[in-house]
Protein backbone atom coordinates (compact mmCIF):
# COMPACT_ATOMS: atom_id res chain seq x y z
CA UNK A 1 0.00 0.00 0.00
CA UNK A 2 1.22 3.37 -1.13
CA UNK A 3 0.94 6.41 1.20
CA UNK A 4 0.52 9.63 -0.59
CA UNK A 5 0.47 13.09 0.92
CA UNK A 6 0.69 16.03 -1.59
CA UNK A 7 -3.02 16.71 -3.29
CA UNK A 8 -0.69 16.88 -7.02
CA UNK A 9 0.47 13.17 -6.86
CA UNK A 10 -2.79 11.87 -6.16
CA UNK A 11 -4.25 13.50 -8.60
CA UNK A 12 -1.55 11.82 -11.33
CA UNK A 13 -2.01 8.85 -9.88
CA UNK A 14 -6.10 8.65 -10.19
CA UNK A 15 -5.38 9.96 -14.05
CA UNK A 16 -2.74 7.27 -14.88
CA UNK A 17 -5.23 4.94 -13.26
CA UNK A 18 -8.00 5.85 -15.08
CA UNK A 19 -6.56 6.40 -18.67
CA UNK A 20 -5.24 2.38 -18.03
CA UNK A 21 -9.23 2.10 -17.71
CA UNK A 22 -9.80 1.21 -14.02
CA UNK A 23 -12.03 2.39 -12.14
CA UNK A 24 -10.82 4.47 -8.88
CA UNK A 25 -12.91 4.47 -6.01
CA UNK A 26 -12.49 6.39 -2.50
CA UNK A 27 -13.02 6.46 1.42
CA UNK A 28 -12.73 9.47 2.93
CA UNK A 29 -12.25 9.42 6.47
CA UNK A 30 -11.62 11.26 9.53
CA UNK A 31 -9.02 8.29 10.47
CA UNK A 32 -8.95 6.09 13.74
CA UNK A 33 -10.57 3.37 11.58
CA UNK A 34 -12.91 0.72 12.96
CA UNK A 35 -15.15 -1.95 11.28
CA UNK A 36 -16.70 0.33 10.00
CA UNK A 37 -14.55 2.10 7.70
CA UNK A 38 -12.49 -1.00 7.02
CA UNK A 39 -16.26 -2.71 5.34
CA UNK A 40 -16.34 0.70 3.29
CA UNK A 41 -12.66 -0.03 2.21
CA UNK A 42 -13.80 -3.56 1.15
CA UNK A 43 -16.78 -2.89 -0.47
CA UNK A 44 -14.60 -0.31 -2.64
CA UNK A 45 -11.86 -2.96 -3.25
CA UNK A 46 -14.89 -5.59 -4.12
CA UNK A 47 -16.30 -2.85 -6.51
CA UNK A 48 -13.57 -0.62 -7.93
CA UNK A 49 -10.36 -1.78 -9.92
CA UNK A 50 -8.16 0.22 -7.10
CA UNK A 51 -9.02 1.85 -3.64
CA UNK A 52 -7.83 5.12 -1.95
CA UNK A 53 -8.35 6.20 1.56
CA UNK A 54 -8.59 9.37 2.80
CA UNK A 55 -7.14 10.14 6.35
CA UNK A 56 -7.63 13.97 6.93
CA UNK A 57 -9.52 15.56 10.53
CA UNK A 58 -11.40 18.40 8.95
CA UNK A 59 -11.15 21.31 10.97
CA UNK A 60 -13.97 23.30 9.11
CA UNK A 61 -16.37 20.49 10.16
CA UNK A 62 -15.90 21.54 13.48
CA UNK A 63 -17.48 24.20 15.91
CA UNK A 64 -14.91 25.69 17.99
CA UNK A 65 -16.26 23.97 21.17
CA UNK A 66 -15.65 20.74 19.29
CA UNK A 67 -13.49 17.86 19.65
CA UNK A 68 -11.27 19.04 16.88
CA UNK A 69 -7.82 19.18 18.86
CA UNK A 70 -9.38 15.63 21.12
CA UNK A 71 -10.33 13.59 18.28
CA UNK A 72 -8.63 10.50 17.92
CA UNK A 73 -5.94 9.84 15.66
CA UNK A 74 -3.51 6.94 15.33
CA UNK A 75 -1.80 6.74 12.02
CA UNK A 76 0.16 3.16 12.67
CA UNK A 77 -3.17 1.83 13.48
CA UNK A 78 -5.01 2.99 10.57
CA UNK A 79 -2.17 2.09 8.03
CA UNK A 80 -2.72 -1.42 9.60
CA UNK A 81 -6.29 -1.77 9.63
CA UNK A 82 -6.22 -0.40 5.82
CA UNK A 83 -3.45 -2.25 4.24
CA UNK A 84 -5.45 -5.00 5.85
CA UNK A 85 -9.10 -3.98 3.81
CA UNK A 86 -7.01 -4.30 0.75
CA UNK A 87 -6.50 -0.35 0.35
CA UNK A 88 -4.12 0.64 -2.62
CA UNK A 89 -3.60 4.30 -1.75
CA UNK A 90 -3.65 6.06 1.82
CA UNK A 91 -3.92 9.60 1.12
CA UNK A 92 -2.75 11.35 4.41
CA UNK A 93 -2.80 15.39 3.33
CA UNK A 94 -1.59 17.85 5.67
CA UNK A 95 -3.73 21.10 7.04
CA UNK A 96 -1.47 23.03 4.54
CA UNK A 97 -1.87 20.48 1.77
CA UNK A 98 -5.70 20.83 1.75
CA UNK A 99 -6.44 24.05 2.81
CA UNK A 100 -3.14 26.25 1.61
CA UNK A 101 -4.51 29.37 1.28
CA UNK A 102 -6.86 29.34 3.84
CA UNK A 103 -10.54 28.43 4.73
CA UNK A 104 -12.27 31.11 3.19
CA UNK A 105 -13.61 29.68 -0.43
CA UNK A 106 -16.72 27.17 0.79
CA UNK A 107 -19.85 24.99 -0.28
CA UNK A 108 -23.23 24.62 0.62
CA UNK A 109 -25.75 22.51 -0.28
CA UNK A 110 -28.69 24.60 1.18
CA UNK A 111 -32.07 23.62 3.03
CA UNK A 112 -30.58 20.04 3.55
CA UNK A 113 -27.47 21.13 5.70
CA UNK A 114 -29.22 22.97 8.19
CA UNK A 115 -31.93 20.80 9.04
CA UNK A 116 -32.22 18.26 11.66
CA UNK A 117 -28.25 17.55 12.62
CA UNK A 118 -27.50 20.98 10.92
CA UNK A 119 -29.42 22.99 13.21
CA UNK A 120 -27.54 21.62 16.34
CA UNK A 121 -24.44 21.78 14.15
CA UNK A 122 -24.22 24.90 11.78
CA UNK A 123 -21.52 24.94 10.23
CA UNK A 124 -20.99 20.68 10.21
CA UNK A 125 -22.46 19.80 6.54
CA UNK A 126 -20.83 22.90 4.49
CA UNK A 127 -17.73 22.38 6.13
CA UNK A 128 -18.16 18.16 4.71
CA UNK A 129 -19.27 19.60 1.68
CA UNK A 130 -16.53 21.48 1.05
CA UNK A 131 -13.78 19.12 2.29
CA UNK A 132 -15.67 16.34 0.34
CA UNK A 133 -15.57 18.10 -3.11
CA UNK A 134 -11.88 19.38 -2.32
CA UNK A 135 -10.72 15.68 -2.02
CA UNK A 136 -13.02 14.80 -4.53
CA UNK A 137 -11.30 17.05 -6.83
CA UNK A 138 -7.67 15.59 -5.40
CA UNK A 139 -8.92 11.93 -5.78
CA UNK A 140 -11.05 12.04 -8.96
CA UNK A 141 -12.81 8.62 -8.18
CA UNK A 142 -15.46 7.16 -10.46
CA UNK A 143 -17.21 5.85 -6.97
CA UNK A 144 -17.30 7.03 -3.17
CA UNK A 145 -18.40 4.77 -0.30
CA UNK A 146 -20.09 6.79 2.43
CA UNK A 147 -21.48 5.22 5.91
CA UNK A 148 -25.25 4.65 6.31
CA UNK A 149 -24.44 5.80 9.42
CA UNK A 150 -23.61 9.64 8.95
CA UNK A 151 -27.43 9.70 7.50
CA UNK A 152 -27.75 13.42 6.28
CA UNK A 153 -24.51 13.47 5.49
CA UNK A 154 -25.07 10.85 2.81
CA UNK A 155 -27.60 13.04 1.49
CA UNK A 156 -25.48 15.93 1.43
CA UNK A 157 -22.57 14.54 -0.10
CA UNK A 158 -24.96 12.98 -2.98
CA UNK A 159 -26.72 16.33 -3.97
CA UNK A 160 -22.92 17.96 -3.68
CA UNK A 161 -21.78 15.10 -6.47
CA UNK A 162 -25.28 15.48 -8.26
CA UNK A 163 -25.51 19.52 -8.14
CA UNK A 164 -21.59 20.45 -8.98
CA UNK A 165 -21.49 18.24 -11.65
CA UNK A 166 -18.78 15.73 -10.24
CA UNK A 167 -19.89 12.90 -11.54
CA UNK A 168 -18.60 10.60 -8.89
CA UNK A 169 -21.33 7.95 -8.23
CA UNK A 170 -22.12 7.73 -4.43
CA UNK A 171 -22.24 4.18 -2.51
CA UNK A 172 -23.75 4.26 1.07
CA UNK A 173 -22.79 0.96 2.83
CA UNK A 174 -24.65 -0.43 6.03
CA UNK A 175 -23.81 0.61 9.57
CA UNK A 176 -21.30 -1.56 11.13
CA UNK A 177 -22.81 -2.54 14.92
CA UNK A 178 -20.94 -3.48 18.38
CA UNK A 179 -22.10 -7.18 19.41
CA UNK A 180 -24.84 -5.09 21.31
CA UNK A 181 -26.19 -2.77 18.90
CA UNK A 182 -24.37 0.43 19.23
CA UNK A 183 -23.24 1.74 15.71
CA UNK A 184 -19.32 1.87 15.17
CA UNK A 185 -17.95 5.44 15.58
CA UNK A 186 -14.55 6.87 16.72
CA UNK A 187 -15.82 9.18 19.09
CA UNK A 188 -17.02 5.44 21.16
CA UNK A 189 -13.47 5.71 22.37
CA UNK A 190 -14.80 8.68 24.29
CA UNK A 191 -17.30 6.62 26.18
CA UNK A 192 -17.00 4.27 29.74
CA UNK A 193 -17.65 0.32 29.40
CA UNK A 194 -20.89 1.39 31.42
CA UNK A 195 -21.94 4.12 28.56
CA UNK A 196 -21.29 1.65 26.02
CA UNK A 197 -23.43 -0.97 27.28
CA UNK A 198 -26.10 1.51 28.36
CA UNK A 199 -25.62 3.34 24.73
CA UNK A 200 -27.57 -0.28 23.34
CA UNK A 201 -30.70 1.83 23.83
CA UNK A 202 -30.36 3.58 20.69
CA UNK A 203 -30.39 0.90 18.39
CA UNK A 204 -33.24 -1.07 20.63
CA UNK A 205 -35.65 2.21 20.26
CA UNK A 206 -34.85 2.38 16.48
CA UNK A 207 -35.98 -1.06 16.13
CA UNK A 208 -38.93 -0.87 18.35
CA UNK A 209 -40.05 2.26 16.48
CA UNK A 210 -39.40 0.04 13.08
CA UNK A 211 -42.02 -2.36 14.26
CA UNK A 212 -44.54 0.49 15.41
CA UNK A 213 -44.48 1.61 11.65
CA UNK A 214 -44.44 -1.48 10.29
CA UNK A 215 -47.68 -2.41 12.48
CA UNK A 216 -49.16 0.52 10.61
CA UNK A 217 -48.52 3.84 12.31
CA UNK A 218 -47.91 6.41 9.69
CA UNK A 219 -48.35 9.50 11.75
CA UNK A 220 -45.04 11.41 11.99
CA UNK A 221 -45.68 12.98 15.60
CA UNK A 222 -46.73 9.86 16.86
CA UNK A 223 -43.89 7.62 15.17
CA UNK A 224 -41.81 10.53 17.14
CA UNK A 225 -43.43 10.26 20.63
CA UNK A 226 -42.71 6.56 20.86
CA UNK A 227 -39.24 6.90 20.33
CA UNK A 228 -38.77 9.62 22.33
CA UNK A 229 -40.49 7.64 25.13
CA UNK A 230 -38.14 4.74 24.28
CA UNK A 231 -35.02 7.19 24.65
CA UNK A 232 -36.15 8.20 27.73
CA UNK A 233 -35.67 5.00 29.66
CA UNK A 234 -31.97 5.73 29.73
CA UNK A 235 -31.81 7.90 32.60
CA UNK A 236 -28.89 10.90 31.37
CA UNK A 237 -28.96 10.59 27.86
CA UNK A 238 -29.49 14.08 26.73
CA UNK A 239 -31.93 13.96 23.28
CA UNK A 240 -30.82 16.60 20.67
CA UNK A 241 -33.31 15.17 17.95
CA UNK A 242 -35.57 12.01 17.67
CA UNK A 243 -37.37 11.77 14.35
CA UNK A 244 -38.94 10.15 11.35
CA UNK A 245 -38.16 11.86 8.20
CA UNK A 246 -38.59 10.78 4.33
CA UNK A 247 -35.45 9.22 3.47
CA UNK A 248 -34.87 11.06 0.27
CA UNK A 249 -35.12 14.43 1.27
CA UNK A 250 -35.74 14.60 5.00
CA UNK A 251 -39.61 16.41 4.77
CA UNK A 252 -41.39 15.76 7.46
CA UNK A 253 -44.69 15.33 6.48
CA UNK A 254 -48.00 14.80 8.98
CA UNK A 255 -48.52 11.42 7.66
CA UNK A 256 -46.00 9.36 6.15
CA UNK A 257 -47.22 7.81 2.56
CA UNK A 258 -47.73 4.25 2.26
CA UNK A 259 -45.62 2.07 0.72
CA UNK A 260 -42.83 5.38 1.34
CA UNK A 261 -39.50 4.75 2.92
CA UNK A 262 -38.85 6.70 6.41
CA UNK A 263 -36.07 7.11 8.18
CA UNK A 264 -35.41 7.44 12.31
CA UNK A 265 -32.77 9.88 13.17
CA UNK A 266 -31.43 10.42 16.28
CA UNK A 267 -28.72 12.59 17.75
CA UNK A 268 -27.92 12.58 21.24
CA UNK A 269 -24.87 13.10 23.81
CA UNK A 270 -24.24 10.74 26.61
CA UNK A 271 -22.04 12.03 29.58
CA UNK A 272 -20.01 13.97 27.09
CA UNK A 273 -19.95 11.94 23.78
CA UNK A 274 -22.37 12.47 20.98
CA UNK A 275 -23.88 10.01 19.18
CA UNK A 276 -26.30 9.60 16.39
CA UNK A 277 -27.61 6.73 14.86
CA UNK A 278 -30.60 5.63 12.24
CA UNK A 279 -32.37 2.97 10.93
CA UNK A 280 -34.47 2.51 7.42
CA UNK A 281 -38.37 1.38 7.66
CA UNK A 282 -40.42 0.90 4.66
CA UNK A 283 -44.06 2.06 5.34
CA UNK A 284 -46.34 -0.44 4.93
CA UNK A 285 -49.10 -0.68 1.91
CA UNK A 286 -52.00 -1.77 3.89
CA UNK A 287 -53.73 -4.95 2.88
CA UNK A 288 -56.61 -4.34 0.49
CA UNK A 289 -59.78 -5.41 1.67
CA UNK A 290 -61.42 -8.20 -0.56
CA UNK A 291 -64.77 -7.53 1.12
CA UNK A 292 -64.60 -3.51 0.07
CA UNK A 293 -63.50 -4.33 -3.44
CA UNK A 294 -66.88 -6.05 -3.81
CA UNK A 295 -68.91 -3.85 -2.34
CA UNK A 296 -67.75 -1.43 -4.39
CA UNK A 297 -68.76 -3.38 -7.45
CA UNK A 298 -65.35 -3.26 -8.92
CA UNK B 1 -16.21 21.36 -34.99
CA UNK B 2 -18.38 19.88 -32.28
CA UNK B 3 -21.34 20.91 -30.63
CA UNK B 4 -21.75 18.77 -27.16
CA UNK B 5 -25.03 19.41 -25.65
CA UNK B 6 -24.72 16.69 -22.31
CA UNK B 7 -22.36 16.96 -19.34
CA UNK B 8 -21.63 13.52 -18.84
CA UNK B 9 -20.62 13.33 -23.21
CA UNK B 10 -18.27 16.77 -22.37
CA UNK B 11 -16.50 14.80 -19.50
CA UNK B 12 -16.10 11.40 -21.30
CA UNK B 13 -15.08 13.71 -24.52
CA UNK B 14 -12.40 15.63 -21.99
CA UNK B 15 -10.88 12.10 -20.07
CA UNK B 16 -10.33 10.38 -23.80
CA UNK B 17 -8.41 13.51 -24.64
CA UNK B 18 -6.31 13.29 -21.48
CA UNK B 19 -5.88 10.17 -21.70
CA UNK B 20 -4.37 10.59 -24.84
CA UNK B 21 -1.46 13.00 -23.70
CA UNK B 22 -3.52 16.01 -24.99
CA UNK B 23 -4.18 19.38 -22.74
CA UNK B 24 -7.30 20.39 -22.66
CA UNK B 25 -8.07 24.25 -23.22
CA UNK B 26 -11.66 25.65 -21.91
CA UNK B 27 -12.73 29.27 -22.12
CA UNK B 28 -16.19 29.70 -20.59
CA UNK B 29 -18.65 32.21 -22.12
CA UNK B 30 -22.46 33.53 -21.52
CA UNK B 31 -22.05 33.67 -26.27
CA UNK B 32 -22.73 36.54 -28.22
CA UNK B 33 -19.18 36.41 -28.65
CA UNK B 34 -16.83 39.34 -29.91
CA UNK B 35 -13.36 39.81 -30.26
CA UNK B 36 -12.53 39.61 -27.18
CA UNK B 37 -13.94 36.11 -26.76
CA UNK B 38 -12.50 35.16 -29.93
CA UNK B 39 -8.95 36.29 -28.64
CA UNK B 40 -9.19 33.79 -25.89
CA UNK B 41 -10.06 31.09 -27.85
CA UNK B 42 -7.13 31.98 -30.04
CA UNK B 43 -4.96 31.79 -27.23
CA UNK B 44 -6.36 28.59 -25.72
CA UNK B 45 -5.63 26.89 -29.20
CA UNK B 46 -1.98 28.26 -29.29
CA UNK B 47 -1.59 27.19 -25.60
CA UNK B 48 -3.50 23.44 -25.69
CA UNK B 49 -4.07 20.55 -28.03
CA UNK B 50 -8.10 20.67 -28.06
CA UNK B 51 -10.25 23.93 -26.98
CA UNK B 52 -13.67 23.77 -25.34
CA UNK B 53 -16.12 27.11 -25.46
CA UNK B 54 -18.93 27.11 -23.50
CA UNK B 55 -21.67 29.22 -24.20
CA UNK B 56 -24.17 29.26 -21.53
CA UNK B 57 -26.19 32.17 -20.09
CA UNK B 58 -25.79 31.74 -16.19
CA UNK B 59 -29.31 32.17 -14.29
CA UNK B 60 -27.41 32.25 -11.02
CA UNK B 61 -25.19 35.11 -11.51
CA UNK B 62 -28.03 38.06 -12.55
CA UNK B 63 -30.02 39.40 -9.67
CA UNK B 64 -34.04 39.18 -10.51
CA UNK B 65 -34.04 43.27 -11.71
CA UNK B 66 -30.83 42.21 -14.06
CA UNK B 67 -30.51 41.24 -17.77
CA UNK B 68 -30.70 37.74 -17.77
CA UNK B 69 -33.60 37.56 -20.36
CA UNK B 70 -32.91 40.19 -22.46
CA UNK B 71 -29.44 39.16 -22.26
CA UNK B 72 -28.19 38.91 -26.38
CA UNK B 73 -28.53 35.37 -27.96
CA UNK B 74 -27.15 34.36 -31.13
CA UNK B 75 -26.21 30.40 -31.76
CA UNK B 76 -25.61 30.54 -35.69
CA UNK B 77 -23.25 34.20 -35.08
CA UNK B 78 -21.60 32.39 -31.84
CA UNK B 79 -20.90 28.73 -34.07
CA UNK B 80 -19.55 30.84 -36.74
CA UNK B 81 -17.11 32.82 -34.85
CA UNK B 82 -15.70 29.79 -32.46
CA UNK B 83 -15.39 27.90 -35.43
CA UNK B 84 -13.13 30.56 -37.27
CA UNK B 85 -11.21 31.23 -33.77
CA UNK B 86 -9.77 27.65 -34.27
CA UNK B 87 -12.39 25.91 -31.40
CA UNK B 88 -12.63 22.24 -31.14
CA UNK B 89 -15.87 21.81 -29.31
CA UNK B 90 -18.75 23.71 -28.44
CA UNK B 91 -20.45 23.24 -25.33
CA UNK B 92 -23.88 24.35 -25.36
CA UNK B 93 -26.09 23.04 -22.34
CA UNK B 94 -29.64 23.69 -21.28
CA UNK B 95 -30.40 25.47 -17.80
CA UNK B 96 -31.99 21.83 -17.28
CA UNK B 97 -28.64 20.22 -18.14
CA UNK B 98 -26.20 22.28 -15.54
CA UNK B 99 -28.75 23.08 -12.96
CA UNK B 100 -30.92 19.37 -12.92
CA UNK B 101 -31.75 19.65 -9.28
CA UNK B 102 -31.99 23.25 -8.98
CA UNK B 103 -30.20 25.97 -7.51
CA UNK B 104 -29.75 25.20 -3.77
CA UNK B 105 -26.18 23.90 -3.96
CA UNK B 106 -23.67 26.52 -4.04
CA UNK B 107 -20.06 28.17 -4.09
CA UNK B 108 -18.52 30.85 -2.47
CA UNK B 109 -15.19 32.13 -2.26
CA UNK B 110 -15.56 34.47 0.59
CA UNK B 111 -15.05 38.47 1.47
CA UNK B 112 -13.45 39.13 -2.49
CA UNK B 113 -16.65 38.13 -3.79
CA UNK B 114 -18.94 40.94 -1.98
CA UNK B 115 -16.56 43.98 -2.42
CA UNK B 116 -16.10 46.54 -5.06
CA UNK B 117 -18.43 44.99 -7.78
CA UNK B 118 -19.77 42.50 -4.94
CA UNK B 119 -21.35 45.27 -3.37
CA UNK B 120 -23.55 46.39 -6.52
CA UNK B 121 -23.84 42.24 -7.38
CA UNK B 122 -24.14 40.79 -4.16
CA UNK B 123 -24.99 37.26 -6.12
CA UNK B 124 -23.05 37.72 -8.92
CA UNK B 125 -19.51 36.76 -7.71
CA UNK B 126 -21.13 33.61 -5.91
CA UNK B 127 -23.02 32.74 -9.01
CA UNK B 128 -19.87 32.82 -11.06
CA UNK B 129 -18.13 30.71 -8.65
CA UNK B 130 -20.52 28.65 -8.82
CA UNK B 131 -20.98 27.26 -12.40
CA UNK B 132 -17.54 27.78 -12.88
CA UNK B 133 -16.81 24.53 -10.94
CA UNK B 134 -19.66 22.77 -12.59
CA UNK B 135 -18.03 23.68 -16.24
CA UNK B 136 -14.82 22.73 -14.55
CA UNK B 137 -16.15 19.35 -13.35
CA UNK B 138 -17.90 18.61 -16.96
CA UNK B 139 -15.01 20.31 -18.85
CA UNK B 140 -11.76 19.14 -17.00
CA UNK B 141 -9.95 21.23 -18.10
CA UNK B 142 -5.89 21.83 -18.07
CA UNK B 143 -5.78 25.49 -18.63
CA UNK B 144 -9.47 27.91 -18.57
CA UNK B 145 -8.92 31.25 -20.30
CA UNK B 146 -10.47 34.24 -18.98
CA UNK B 147 -10.98 37.84 -19.61
CA UNK B 148 -9.00 40.62 -17.64
CA UNK B 149 -11.78 42.86 -18.33
CA UNK B 150 -13.87 41.06 -15.42
CA UNK B 151 -10.74 41.39 -13.53
CA UNK B 152 -12.34 40.74 -10.33
CA UNK B 153 -14.04 37.79 -11.58
CA UNK B 154 -10.63 36.89 -12.91
CA UNK B 155 -9.22 36.69 -8.75
CA UNK B 156 -13.03 35.54 -7.90
CA UNK B 157 -11.82 32.07 -10.06
CA UNK B 158 -8.07 31.94 -9.57
CA UNK B 159 -9.59 31.63 -5.64
CA UNK B 160 -11.80 29.01 -6.40
CA UNK B 161 -9.48 26.74 -8.68
CA UNK B 162 -6.45 27.07 -5.93
CA UNK B 163 -8.66 26.67 -2.63
CA UNK B 164 -10.71 24.09 -4.02
CA UNK B 165 -7.76 22.36 -5.53
CA UNK B 166 -9.70 22.18 -9.01
CA UNK B 167 -5.91 22.22 -10.39
CA UNK B 168 -6.79 24.13 -13.42
CA UNK B 169 -4.36 26.93 -14.30
CA UNK B 170 -6.18 30.06 -15.19
CA UNK B 171 -5.09 32.22 -18.02
CA UNK B 172 -5.86 35.89 -18.02
CA UNK B 173 -5.97 37.40 -21.08
CA UNK B 174 -5.79 41.11 -22.26
CA UNK B 175 -8.65 43.43 -22.73
CA UNK B 176 -9.62 43.80 -26.73
CA UNK B 177 -11.34 47.30 -27.29
CA UNK B 178 -12.50 49.17 -30.10
CA UNK B 179 -10.72 51.81 -31.74
CA UNK B 180 -12.02 54.57 -29.43
CA UNK B 181 -10.78 52.52 -26.12
CA UNK B 182 -13.96 51.17 -25.19
CA UNK B 183 -13.82 47.50 -23.71
CA UNK B 184 -15.59 44.66 -25.82
CA UNK B 185 -18.78 43.68 -24.07
CA UNK B 186 -21.51 41.76 -25.47
CA UNK B 187 -23.87 44.61 -23.33
CA UNK B 188 -22.55 46.92 -25.88
CA UNK B 189 -25.11 46.38 -28.19
CA UNK B 190 -27.68 48.09 -25.71
CA UNK B 191 -25.80 51.61 -26.23
CA UNK B 192 -26.59 53.49 -28.98
CA UNK B 193 -23.84 55.43 -31.21
CA UNK B 194 -23.80 58.52 -29.24
CA UNK B 195 -23.58 56.28 -26.21
CA UNK B 196 -20.93 54.42 -27.51
CA UNK B 197 -19.02 57.53 -28.65
CA UNK B 198 -19.14 59.15 -25.13
CA UNK B 199 -18.59 55.73 -23.43
CA UNK B 200 -14.83 56.14 -24.89
CA UNK B 201 -14.56 58.45 -21.37
CA UNK B 202 -13.61 55.34 -19.37
CA UNK B 203 -10.62 54.32 -21.00
CA UNK B 204 -9.38 57.77 -21.15
CA UNK B 205 -9.58 58.45 -17.37
CA UNK B 206 -7.72 54.87 -16.99
CA UNK B 207 -5.04 56.13 -19.13
CA UNK B 208 -4.40 59.34 -17.97
CA UNK B 209 -4.94 58.22 -13.93
CA UNK B 210 -2.30 55.88 -14.70
CA UNK B 211 0.21 58.68 -16.07
CA UNK B 212 -0.80 60.42 -12.72
CA UNK B 213 0.22 57.55 -10.86
CA UNK B 214 3.37 56.87 -13.01
CA UNK B 215 4.16 60.88 -12.02
CA UNK B 216 4.54 59.49 -8.67
CA UNK B 217 1.07 59.65 -6.67
CA UNK B 218 0.79 56.80 -4.33
CA UNK B 219 -2.04 58.21 -1.84
CA UNK B 220 -5.08 56.25 -2.21
CA UNK B 221 -7.53 58.85 -2.07
CA UNK B 222 -5.83 61.32 -4.50
CA UNK B 223 -5.75 58.84 -7.44
CA UNK B 224 -9.14 58.14 -6.82
CA UNK B 225 -10.42 61.69 -6.57
CA UNK B 226 -8.10 61.95 -9.88
CA UNK B 227 -10.03 59.13 -11.42
CA UNK B 228 -13.59 60.39 -10.53
CA UNK B 229 -12.73 63.90 -11.78
CA UNK B 230 -12.26 62.30 -15.06
CA UNK B 231 -15.05 60.37 -15.43
CA UNK B 232 -17.24 63.43 -14.39
CA UNK B 233 -16.35 65.24 -17.35
CA UNK B 234 -19.34 63.25 -18.92
CA UNK B 235 -23.15 64.05 -18.16
CA UNK B 236 -24.82 61.36 -17.52
CA UNK B 237 -22.52 58.49 -16.78
CA UNK B 238 -23.40 57.21 -13.17
CA UNK B 239 -20.71 56.30 -11.14
CA UNK B 240 -20.82 53.16 -9.51
CA UNK B 241 -17.20 53.07 -8.10
CA UNK B 242 -13.77 54.41 -10.05
CA UNK B 243 -11.16 53.17 -7.64
CA UNK B 244 -7.61 51.83 -7.52
CA UNK B 245 -6.72 48.98 -5.16
CA UNK B 246 -4.23 46.26 -5.11
CA UNK B 247 -3.91 44.35 -8.34
CA UNK B 248 -3.33 41.07 -5.88
CA UNK B 249 -6.49 41.17 -3.65
CA UNK B 250 -7.99 44.14 -4.09
CA UNK B 251 -7.04 45.09 -0.58
CA UNK B 252 -7.27 49.36 -0.42
CA UNK B 253 -4.34 50.67 1.87
CA UNK B 254 -3.56 54.34 2.55
CA UNK B 255 -0.87 54.86 0.15
CA UNK B 256 0.58 51.80 -2.49
CA UNK B 257 3.99 50.65 -2.23
CA UNK B 258 6.16 51.24 -4.36
CA UNK B 259 6.98 48.39 -7.43
CA UNK B 260 3.37 46.96 -6.09
CA UNK B 261 0.76 46.60 -8.66
CA UNK B 262 -2.39 49.06 -8.77
CA UNK B 263 -5.64 47.97 -10.63
CA UNK B 264 -7.70 50.92 -11.59
CA UNK B 265 -11.35 49.69 -11.68
CA UNK B 266 -14.60 51.22 -12.89
CA UNK B 267 -17.74 50.13 -12.78
CA UNK B 268 -20.05 52.75 -13.74
CA UNK B 269 -23.86 52.85 -16.03
CA UNK B 270 -24.36 54.83 -19.27
CA UNK B 271 -28.34 54.94 -19.85
CA UNK B 272 -29.42 51.97 -19.13
CA UNK B 273 -26.53 49.75 -19.64
CA UNK B 274 -24.19 48.72 -16.88
CA UNK B 275 -20.19 49.17 -18.19
CA UNK B 276 -16.89 47.78 -16.40
CA UNK B 277 -13.66 48.90 -17.13
CA UNK B 278 -9.99 48.58 -15.90
CA UNK B 279 -6.63 49.27 -16.01
CA UNK B 280 -3.26 47.87 -14.32
CA UNK B 281 -0.45 50.10 -13.20
CA UNK B 282 3.37 49.52 -11.91
CA UNK B 283 3.91 51.88 -9.33
CA UNK B 284 7.28 53.51 -9.64
CA UNK B 285 10.11 53.21 -7.60
CA UNK B 286 10.99 56.68 -6.49
CA UNK B 287 14.82 57.73 -8.60
CA UNK B 288 17.38 57.21 -5.91
CA UNK B 289 18.68 60.73 -5.78
CA UNK B 290 22.82 60.77 -6.64
CA UNK B 291 23.61 63.86 -4.42
CA UNK B 292 21.96 62.18 -0.86
CA UNK B 293 23.56 59.44 -1.29
CA UNK B 294 27.20 61.56 -1.80
CA UNK B 295 25.76 63.36 1.43
CA UNK B 296 25.27 60.36 3.07
CA UNK B 297 28.92 59.03 2.50
CA UNK B 298 27.90 55.91 1.29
Amino acid sequence: MKVIRSVSELRQYSIEQQSNGRVVGFVPTMGYLHEGHTSLITRASVECDVVITSLFVNPTQFAPHEDFDSYPRDFEHDYNLAKKADCDVLFVPSREEMYPYGESTSLSVGDLAYKIEGKFRPHFFDGVATVVAKLFNAALPNKAFFGQKDYQQSLVVKSLSRDMLMGVEIVVCPIVRETNGLAMSSRNKYLTDEQKDNAKILFKSLVATKEYIESGIRNRKKINAYLHDMLRRLDGLKIDYAIAADSNNLDEPNDFEEGSQVVLLIGAVLGKTRLIDNLLVKVPIEKFNEDDRFEEGL
